[in-house]
């Protein structure tokens, strides 16, 4: 039962509140009825039309943005609209879908997980079976390593929203069955430090994981959010490996194979591998590193002079995140926002900082730290070590630059 | 990074695991490959068809279960089907629906709260003026005081489902501005206590509420889940009472009038009361007490003979939830509950125990303790003191007979 802190009420009132019989609410003075609406005077709708429903018709500009791949029109990438939402959770209409051969339409009567290699029993597991064992359900980020593509000054473009910059990002409670009592099942061999994932899609994506990843926090997850899987977040089964890059949670899971190192897949050698400055690639980059990115005031507002909440995301696959500083100057000095509890590891954390924006151009940013320590790097540190080849894992201090009009665009 | 305790692995394999060669699986043999399917043969469906998506097809069933009113035919309730949910958080389209006129199409542009009564200053709010301030958000539950309508024994049916039992309880993340600010804002007058929070409904909805629950935790909420209220859960606007029985949380929330005594409405006078043995109604009983549901196994299920996960939601308007316990001997015998984390305040609170089903018949039974040190009632003790013609607020020990096939039902 806690209170946040006392709002200045004199904040409020210069951040353009209407009063009771001036501006838009004109029609109604204190002590006077407000119009009765259309919609009170008859009866409403019923939802029996659509049982399951779905956003108001107000709100349909709230979707995901679908960017199709020129070579395979079916293979998407699609956005969560991060501008528009408030809390922690994605719903799991607006959760991001990142595929590479569309979304299968899988029957989970007929769908089997294999688990073989270097393993005592080899089994094969319907999805009865599955949920049969023992369950968990966690609230885990996910964010496709290619998340903020911000490596090559002249790819990125000023008039992008938080959607563009970062909704390769969403948020969700997973459920479903600890990869380590499945692996207990089959019984791992000696020697065993790797798995092969593979999904049963027309791509038959595969990753290695690492075993000690696998026996750590893997969960076989068959429910988002309470409900199934939705068919493109890999129903029946997805692998969820909290804090890893998305690509590696596979979907539509077929096939865990075991053994005494990596696979070398198309992904981790010709994909989802880090090209540093002396043209080496590193690989197995797994971790999604800490990161933020400040949702509102974002990219495409135009922002009234007066109060404004500042409001955002941060994220570690490292843990919880510890602490989030908001810049309003371009990085000269730094506030600590509020962070919404509950604060989980390897989740989403909103944070939140009181403002007044007084019609200055400015740049805000936003900078996370991890339980570890890690802080997120200025672009001119991450660049400067990665280099501009890099394609994956950019976490950088995110800023929005706010011009004296109230036009809010990416600064670099 | 918590691993939960492991598995018996006999436990399992008795549970009737399919081993790869036998059984279901019997075209696999571990070494050669799983048969390749028709899904992994081509090119899966792009989701622009439908951006914002909907569960698989194969989670048809999966649905609110709607009741009309012979009265007013576009006036509903709606369960959420908690047997077939998995976590905490209930997705905005299983979310359970109540209201009193249908629902209404309400535009936002034009849609106003006006505040008013006992206060210093009476002000007209649109939704950009509530956006503005300073947001919070939360995970609580929702119930109906209704829910459960087990008072009577005659209309109690053995065949009835966890959703028809207790389906009037569902649990979000809650996005909105603490009426504590807003209420700072208008400045509330000495001498107040309550205040009356209409809806824009056709019913036009109207509760009073102490003041002292709206300056300590409520909420004007705007959004659920991350994205704007569902149209049927009072979109733009409702008040959210944590803890507080459902109709108390105003949708469609046009009005607030604070006042010195309660106004008698018909929700509080007709509706909404306790009638007691002595044939005295109790009012303004809002706190929802502490209750508990196992969702698997529950009614409409068939058990198979082997390790079966007891799952289920326990919850409380007076805090968090502190333990559970269940018996699998009608009541002999109790066991403590695992709690899956987060255990927040006034929040579902998933609990977990692994259990081994014999075939022998037997019944089911949870029993939930908040941090009050209150424990729910066994059926016998509420009837005893509350009488056969009370109508909400039941939160009695619920029990689950299982029969020596497996079938499990209702039990009194």
């Amino acid at each position: 039962m806690r209170r946040g802190p006392a709002l200045p009420r004199r904040t409020l009132l210069q951040g353009g509140l209407t009063l009771a019989g001036t501006g838009a609410a004109a029609a109604a003075t204190p002590g006077a009825p407000l119009a009765i609406p259309e919609w009170t005077r008859e009866q409403g709708a019923s939802v029996l039309a659509a049982p399951y429903g779905s956003p108001s018709p107000h709100e349909r500009g709230v979707v995901r943005r679908p960017r199709r791949s020129a070579v395979f029109p079916q293979t998407l990438s699609c956005n969560t609209p991060l501008q528009h939402l408030h809390g922690i959770i994605t719903p799991n209409g607006l959760h991001f879908i990142r595929d590479h051969a569309g979304t299968p339409d899988v029957d989970p009567a007929q769908h089997r997980l294999v688990v073989h290699g270097m393993v005592a029993r080899p089994l094969i597991f319907t999805m009865d079976d599955l949920l049969r064992f023992p369950s968990v359900s966690r609230l885990h980020f996910l964010e496709c390593a290619g998340n903020t593509p911000f490596w090559r000054t002249g790819a990125i473009k000023a008039t992008w929203t938080a959607q563009d910059t970062h909704g390769l990002l969403s948020c969700a409670e997973w459920t479903g069955v600890r990869l380590a009592d499945v692996l207990a099942e089959v019984g791992v061999q000696p020697g065993a430090a790797w798995l092969l994932a593979e999904g049963a899609d027309a791509a038959a994506l595969t990753r290695s994981v690492p075993l000690e990843k696998a026996l750590d926090d893997a969960i076989l997850a068959y429910a988002q959010n309470g409900e199934r899987l939705r068919p493109e977040q890999g129903y029946p089964l997805r692998l969820l490996l909290p804090g890893y890059e998305g690509n590696t949670n596979i979907k539509w899971l077929r096939r865990i194979k075991l053994g005494d190192a990596p696979w070398e897949t198309r992904e981790e050698t010709s994909r989802y591998t880090e090209l540093q400055p002396d043209g080496r690639a590193r690989q197995f980059g797994f971790v999604m590193e800490v990161k933020s990115v400040i949702t509102h005031p974002s990219g495409g507002e135009a922002l009234g002079a007066g109060y404004c909440e500042i409001s955002g995301l941060a994220w570690s696959g490292r843990g919880r995140i510890r602490r989030v500083e908001v810049s309003t100057d371009g990085g000269a000095t730094w506030r600590d926002a509020a962070l919404q509890a509950p604060v989980l590891d390897s989740c989403l954390t909103r944070f939140r900082l009181p403002w007044h924006w007084q019609g200055e151009a400015l740049v805000l940013q936003s900078r996370a730290t991890d339980e570890t320590g890690a802080v997120q790097p200025t672009r001119a540190a991450l660049v400067g070590k990665q280099g501009e080849h890099a394609e994956y894992h950019y976490n950088a201090i995110h800023a929005w630059r706010v011009a004296a009009d109230g036009q809010v665009s990416v600064a670099l």
